[in-house]
């Protein structure tokens, strides 16, 4: 039988949520929600992840996990569909869903790694609100609004005013002077990529866009390959579109990307600082493959699995 | 006489313009208008500046220049004052004033250059609306007003609707790709700092913030350099305010920075993708650093310069 259930903390437990035509009142996640559950698909908190998830893989579920808690464990694949799908062999009942920065990043990467190698890659993000949830869109409209009127406003999701303004910071201090959000995108690329010499330096940066992150990437590859080579893969690269003409105007931008599942690249050019480089812009829904979709194409990765090898 | 004369075209000729408790007269810009003229501060469109700024000399005036007409004349010194002073000696009546995007940054790199020097820069821009001038920020608002309202909006000023979005393009097709504001950087970057083997590569992105331009910045250096010589270096550096506290949430804002001369460096660390670089985060007002108070700053120099050598 085939039933899609709700679980949420005791503050959710007991509303109904309305999808197509039913009326799913939403259960408590405790121990016992999971019994008879195949699959589940998660989105909270680490700390929330990190107590459930055994008991959903105790009860017998296979858990897509979208939290950062279980990413870097050696026994749970990090996985993008597109990029690294043959990782979902060896789960042990978690598979972890990599942050929204870095999935639409190694999107990017994966076809130009796998033609000449990824060497480096320095990347400054520009990431919307609705990454710090349904509170970020809301402290970015209010914020905004107080700026209008020229009242102040005071934060409360967020280190500072976003409403027309920047915060270089996205997470906390992890290490050497980089935020948390900046080292994932090191150790889970490396980790997706499965290739730990790929060097990464991230500045993590939120901005007053509520739907969209952007990324500014430049890539040193192994072998040199130019911008021509690179648009070709990209073009032909499942889950990429490329928006690429300067001339037109034409190049990725937030507004136009906003509930669309690809990741889309454009501004695509050789790097003029080095040999083996190139410089390229990348823009993806983070609540589509940053998280639901990605998690979603897991979930499709494991039916699929499942079909052909019943 | 110490008299100030404000000049600009037809349309603005006649009308009345407050400074301090005086009502000054716009007179229009023609030939004639230079005669007795000691000093110009110029800020117009490259074409004006092309036409204009021969007037003024031939008039035994000097003008300093904010437009992009001059700035790569080797005739024409280009000077941040707390860089190349000295390259002023050599001026043959026009003095060029850097681009916005590139001034800010080179007042950071020149502490490190001086030091350990500079090999490679990449750069990716989050610049404001106002970098378009008043239509910039005029257009700003009212793209914003209209996302709040569920209303469309045409852009004008922009390629694209500004609020809450981002336009990875300013300026138009200079060369393989990069923009023409992007190539500014490239270009004058190595003039002003006196070396032509430097290497950048810069993104530049227009975001939705009206004052302020910030700059995620990786420098690779000629010999190593740690954060901390860095930070010192820049504490020390005439025109930087270094603010960076990552636990304490403090690192360069475009609000904070807003209507101040300096140029702010945080988010200081060691590039963690190679041997000898360092990555942080500028920020600095594009209308005083950026634009007007650098124009004055080289009018104080050249004002200093008659007074030591009469």
């Amino acid at each position: 039988m085939r039933r899609l259930r709700l679980l949420a903390s005791s503050r959710s437990a007991g509303s109904k949520v309305r999808y197509g035509d039913e009326e799913i009142t939403v259960e408590l996640l405790e121990p016992s929600a999971f019994k008879g559950v195949d699959l589940v698909i998660a989105s909270t908190p680490d700390e929330v992840s990190a107590e459930f998830a055994p008991w959903a893989v105790e009860a017998g579920a296979i858990v897509v996990d979208e939290s950062g808690y279980w990413r870097m464990d050696p026994k749970v694949p990090l996985i993008i569909p597109e990029v690294n799908p043959q990782a979902v062999e060896n789960h042990q009942g978690i598979i972890a869903s990599p942050n929204c920065s870095t999935t639409q990043m190694v999107v990017a990467l994966a076809p130009i790694h796998a033609a000449v190698g990824v060497r480096r890659v320095v990347v400054s993000t520009y990431q919307a609100t609705s990454g710090a949830g349904l509170a970020g869109n809301v402290e970015l409209e209010s914020s905004v609004r107080a700026s209008l009127d020229g009242q102040t406003h005071t934060p409360e999701t967020f280190q500072h005013p976003i409403g027309f303004n920047l915060i270089p910071q996205i997470g906390s201090d992890k290490h050497c002077g980089y935020t948390s959000e900046e080292m994932k995108m090191v150790y889970e690329t490396r980790k997706i990529l499965g290739d730990e010499s790929i060097a990464v330096c991230p500045t993590a940066v939120r901005v007053p866009v509520a739907i969209g992150h952007s990324e500014s990437i430049l890539v040193e590859t192994r072998e040199p390959i130019t911008a021509e080579k690179a648009r070709e893969l990209w073009q032909a690269a499942e889950g990429v579109t490329v928006v690429d003409d300067l001339d037109n105007h034409s190049y990725p931008m937030p507004r136009d990307c906003d509930g669309k599942d690809d990741v889309f690249v454009g501004r695509i050019r050789q790097d003029i600082s080095s040999d083996s480089g190139i410089a390229f812009w990348c823009v993806s829904d983070n609540l589509r493959k940053g998280a639901a979709t990605n998690a979603v194409q897991i979930a499709e990765l494991l039916a699929r699995r499942a079909v052909t090898s019943s």
